[in-house]
């Protein structure tokens, strides 16, 4: 199937946008009149550089206001040619007229099929066509079936449909009978997610569009019927979204490109990708550290119960173990912080998980490897992190010298719980969208709290055995100048089957939790003096979910000046991430780092 | 009055919040609970640290679904007492219950008013009072009037009303009734002005609440009723806010405390502010500049027939003159590009606005004068530009010594039209309620628009007469890693009576503007081919108004990286900012910088 992008997806100005949708690959775009009116190219000159690119232009959109507006019709026929010329120029014979917005506009369908009618008469005597589109908040026209009326009673070949996932999908239209549609006489399909929200629909379709698989609408039921109805043009993303608006153009064409292969696949239609492979869990997790954020990650390693099992052939890099949870602290990546740098899931099939990688445009990591160092196969993420897939034989274990010691019982940890990473404000829907389709999990949960310096978001995600999770965050709006907040922070969660034995045999509470959380807990949960004692005492937090599943979580400081390590037990079917804990863990990770004295204690430090 | 502040409105952990407030001379806090949950310091040194700042703590907040949830009135006591203990600690009598969302709630006036009056005697056991508030999504209790029955028939004296300003005027209950309740039985009183919005009211409170002038509320009205029924207690600020929950708290403290110093002034109760004098215009406009950019600078103010008439007695300042607009060059202010560092505007009464600006919380500006250097107050604005006040008689040229040049009729330059300053992202709506009490400004437009590099807000203020306009915008989004935009570009707009005119004196067009730009204007605004022509051959903008009001608008380029110049007339009673034109003026700053080629022309060159 062929691949559009309209112009509006994308940051920048025309020329930035034209560059990113060739270099992601797709076949067209939508030109968005407004790109072209601020482009010192002439539509000419416009042609001539998509064709250079290897783009057809697709769609010439919008043209508002049209139909059924009487008193203008003169005047919007006269704004049509002028529009139907610069067309011309373009060489472009499709054009979009969404359904009236006016107050002037009439509730008169036959008036409408009239003005449509003779616009598609026009168009049609300079070779062009006409794709009609009812906007969800249009004045008189705002469904699929309404606007597919019209067109039927207006009768002219030149004059089809346009459908626009969005528009049809935040109603609450059937969507059924698209299948039925005359074959043919869809012109145009356009293609948005979005999150369920309730708001203005206009203001929900201007600002939180994004690509299909990052909301929550059926895409794949809606086009399936788009192409039982016999539509044979290109899927073309239409996506407005603040986002998106500011990002990096290159980046976020690769994005759009990746959703609509993600689609065709879920569809069935197209190219498949291969299929995701099962997964054992996450077979190591890699720090990049400094000098000293290493000697201080594994003291809170050696602190968690974790052993020094094994030393990398040739490169600074030591593997420490528990149970099965194996951390790689790796002194030849160094950033300004210690650094979550890789995850590597064990996968049923490293091969086929890294081919799927590749069909859904993960960047391949070259990896350099001495002679009896296994050939482990990696992709970048969009955060930065890499994905290593191994297989269930741990062969990447042979590129460690043993150090002779191994890992005894230590603190009851069995395997890790999940991974936490926060992600760049402008690619959180990517990195979901990617993490999702490369490793082949399900949206788990998405929750928004009000931390100390700012709202978060946090979505998971995990595979259906739950051998795999991972949690990403990010900021509701970027972090500004004042941003006391530890820069990104990343962490890695580990099971244990008792907490209360794994922080009695940690000892002291590692990250201080407040005495007014405990009275809180209290008080919200009934729960007894006992139990509220003993969660004080070690330090752990608690969550329960509405089904009565239980979790508890230890945390340890901040380390390397990013990275914190948790230790969870899950009761009862407990499935989500503790997110009602988390303003107390950043609280409590900022008063550690701020030593914050108590009132009376003397002095009056404060920063 | 004495003034409040709720810990939510302000970022980071309490400490950070009360420091803040002390800081702004607020005389209490209401203490919102997560705060003292992810506190280290017990209710008690809480206290203690209150009361070391000066600050009262005036409501603990929020207990949340007690009322008529029959099934869990056990519980919900049990809760309270809890929290009672807690409020012991901190030494604060009074609580705020919200009206129940849980779907357990029954809609029963009875049973509402009888658990509350349980739960006012239990309080009152412990000294203490109940302030019942109607959340605008209540269950069952959501306009202040049924919550005044209930509280009414709960019959109580440690039951009253808690009135939140918000709650009230995001709905369209009357207000007049305020005034009638009976005197004592409002126990407190929050603020929040908000922009109308149309979404969920839940998450227009959570997210977009404002301080008191800051949107389109009217909260004096509301405010005056309230007093009319004799409360006495706090005028507290509750305001959920997304930028200010995560910007600088000490700043959002003063920018709190001086919304409610203009609002008691707007309602003519408590201290009264010096009456904003009259203005007569902008004095004159001064950049800071280092030796490039004045060189550039002042050649573009030569082009635009301004002569260089003054040069500072003690300072490397000049001083550019043409009609009645002056602009200064300053080489002693140096930054990384060229600012526009201060404005200067003509007051009836300097002393008059300079302690109306003190009054406002505005800090002073120190400034160094030499023996006959005249000694102009300024104040600091939000985002760092200086704010001069001069007299009529022109005192402050005094400073200068002629060149001997004076200024000719140069390009047809009447006066600076209006000054335009992109604001940092924290502190947009702090700048306007700042610009607009100091200068006793009113708001004439806001707008929002799809610029190449991301969404804008715009929003201008003006005295009645429109002797000065300020227009300020910010990015919707904060700016990114990808930000190839100018960043934060200020501009100084002067008037002409004749455009045409002045685009002929000036020659070749200073900003190239695209042919699409004037083929779409033809198709929009019907102008006829000569006009169109005309203006694409001076490379004009145009802009027309629903009432038929014009705008014609001339650019530079870019000049010391950041700050250009606009030349505007009005016709009509055109009283905008020609916002439509902003995306296309971006672009072509934006290519004009690129040197864009065109394709054909050779070479592939982008950014």
């Amino acid at each position: 199937m062929r691949r559009s992008i309209a112009t509006v997806c994308l940051s920048g100005t025309l020329d930035d946008k034209l560059a990113a949708a060739a270099a992601a690959g797709f076949d067209g775009i939508e030109l968005f009149e407004n790109d072209l009116v601020v482009s010192p190219w002439s539509p000419a000159e416009v042609r001539s550089r998509c064709a250079d690119l290897g783009l057809t232009i697709d769609l010439y959109q919008p043209f508002r206001d049209f139909e059924a507006v009487p008193a203008r019709l003169d005047a919007n026929l006269a704004r049509a040619s002028r529009k139907f010329d610069v067309m011309a120029g373009l060489g472009v014979d499709l054009m979009l007229v969404c359904s009236s917005v006016s107050p002037d506009a009439v509730d008169d369908d036959g008036l409408a099929a009239s003005h449509l009618r003779l616009l598609a008469t026009r168009a049609a005597d300079r070779g062009m066509r006409i794709a009609y589109e009812a906007l969800a908040w249009g004045r008189h026209v705002s469904t699929w079936d309404h606007s597919w009326r019209i067109v039927r009673q207006a009768d002219h070949p030149a004059l089809g449909l346009c459908l626009d996932s969005f528009h049809v999908l935040s109603r609450s239209t059937p969507v059924d009978g698209i299948a039925d549609i005359t074959p043919g006489r869809i012109f145009f399909l356009q293609l948005a997610d979005a999150p369920r929200m309730r708001m203005d629909v206009l203001q929900w379709s201007r600002h939180h569009r994004l690509f299909p698989g990052q909301g929550s609408f059926d895409l794949p039921g809606f086009v399936g019927r788009v192409l039982d109805a016999g539509y044979t043009g290109p899927l073309s993303l239409e996506v407005f979204n603040d986002v998106f608006r500011q990002a990096d153009p290159d980046r976020t064409a690769v994005d759009a490109m990746r959703s609509l292969v993600a689609l065709e696949d879920l569809m069935g239609r197209g190219e498949r990708l291969p299929a995701a492979p099962d997964l054992a869990g996450y077979a190591f997790t890699e720090f990049g550290v400094d000098g000293p954020a290493g000697s201080d990650l594994a003291k809170a390693l050696a602190g968690l119960g974790f052993t020094l099992v094994g030393q990398h052939r040739s490169k600074p890099v030591q593997l420490w173990e528990e149970g099965g949870c194996r951390v790689v602290l790796n002194s030849a990546v160094v950033r300004p912080h210690a650094t979550l740098s890789a995850v590597a899931v064990t996968s049923d099939d490293p091969r086929r998980s890294t081919a799927r990688a590749a069909a859904l445009k993960a960047p391949a990591l070259p990896r350099e490897h001495g002679p009896r160092e296994a050939d482990l196969t990696a992709v970048a993420a969009p955060d930065g992190t890499s994905v290593f897939f191994t297989s269930r034989g741990d062969a990447w274990r042979d590129d460690f010298l043993s150090t002779g010691d191994s890992a005894g019982d230590g603190a009851g940890l069995l395997a890790v719980d999940h991974v936490g990473l926060t992600q760049p404000f402008d690619h959180f829907d990517e990195a979901g969208l990617f993490y999702r389709g490369v490793l082949g999990l399900d949206r788990v949960t998405t929750e928004e709290y009000a931390a100390p310096f700012g709202l978060m978001r946090s979505r998971a995600y995990a595979d259906a055995a739950r051998r795999v999770r991972l949690a990403l965050t990010v900021a509701l709006l970027r972090r500004g100048e004042w941003a006391p907040a530890v820069a990104e922070p990343q962490h890695v969660a580990f099971a244990t089957r008792d907490i209360f034995a794994t922080a009695a045999a940690i000892g002291t509470p590692m990250l201080p939790v407040p005495d007014n959380y405990y009275d809180d807990l209290a008080a919200r949960f009934a729960l007894t003096d006992d139990l509220v004692d003993r969660l004080r005492r070690h330090g752990i937090l608690y969550d329960r979910d509405a089904s009565g599943g239980e979790l508890f979580q230890l945390y340890t400081p901040i380390h390397g000046g990013r990275v914190f390590f948790e230790v969870v037990q899950r009761r009862g079917g407990y499935d989500g991430f503790g997110d009602a804990n988390a303003p107390v863990r950043m609280a409590a990770h900022r008063h550690n780092r701020l030593d914050l004295p108590h009132p009376g204690a003397g002095g009056n430090r404060r920063r």
